[in-house]
């Protein structure tokens, strides 16, 4: 028999990264609405993720994407989605299998996903849930902004450590669901 | 702007009944795996629902329908998916849309999905978390054929009230997400 016959796990994961790319998909065609920012987090080194060589040496593992102010040629095609982000100044492409995505969220109606690559079985949500929302703690993305007196208001990508793991606490929600 | 837009409980509603899509669709192409039963709960009076008049005026709101020793004809297809069952020894073709759907469990993983054809927004999972799932109180489909002389181990659709009842403690997770 095969093995991944009725494998929940993997059957929700691919579902909830298709929620990734209709997301993606809509603000592709219609643009971002105001005040929703996507935050994407993603593998940099697994197969198939495009990137420039110097962000796989300085995010070797994992690096925040943050889709809000300043963002181009957004586009959702295949297994993947491209779109142009500025980082230190400098245009840069970035195309990305929904397959390496890690997490994804959009704090403003505290939505947010995450995957886990290792074994596909851990897969946490949050969803609209006002009451477990509550018991979350939730970062404000924009709160990150104030110790960044370079980039302020010019719509820099703005990945940093602390951000990835600030970023962690809104999307993750295994304590959560294990109380 | 199209209200629509990051409609995140829509896109996740979305995504959810597509993996019951999907978990028929595997067992309509490799059939289903010992230990495991469908539950699939639906209303029978939505737009597109067919199934014999007489069912709707037994379940004149919701049914459940249970895939496990004897269906047939399971086909998926476009919205929807197809099944022939045996109800009171009569075979019984039904013709049922992914959107009327209310819940999906397998027992046997405690597996389930409940959603809310009302709003959208109500949106149950029931991963595969054991810790999240010691607080459930799991039904074992099992248990409700001990109550039925007349179709013991025949195979029959043994839909009764209180099966749909019980397969709500299975599938609903309101409860204890907002613990």
């Amino acid at each position: 028999m095969d093995e991944d016959l009725l494998r929940y796990d993997m059957i929700v994961e691919n579902a909830l990264r298709g929620v990734v790319r209709t997301a993606l998909d809509q603000v592709a065609s219609l643009g971002l609405p105001d005040g929703h920012s996507f935050y994407i987090t993603f593998m940099t080194q697994l197969p198939g993720v495009s990137i420039p060589d110097h962000m796989v040496a300085e995010y070797p593992e994992e690096m925040t994407i943050v889709l809000e102010h300043q963002f181009w040629d957004l586009t959702v095609s295949g297994d993947r989605f491209e779109v142009t982000l500025s980082f230190n100044r400098q245009h840069e492409h970035l195309s990305i299998p929904f397959s390496a995505v890690t997490s994804f969220a959009d704090p403003s109606v505290h939505f947010g996903l995450k995957f886990e690559i290792a074994d596909g079985a851990d897969i946490a949500m949050v969803g609209q849930d006002e009451a477990a929302l509550g018991e979350l703690s939730i970062q404000e993305p924009h709160a990150n902004n104030d110790a960044s007196d370079e980039n302020e208001g010019n719509g820099e990508n703005e990945t940093k450590e602390e951000d990835r793991a600030k970023m962690g606490e809104v999307v993750n929600l295994d304590t959560f669901r294990n109380k």
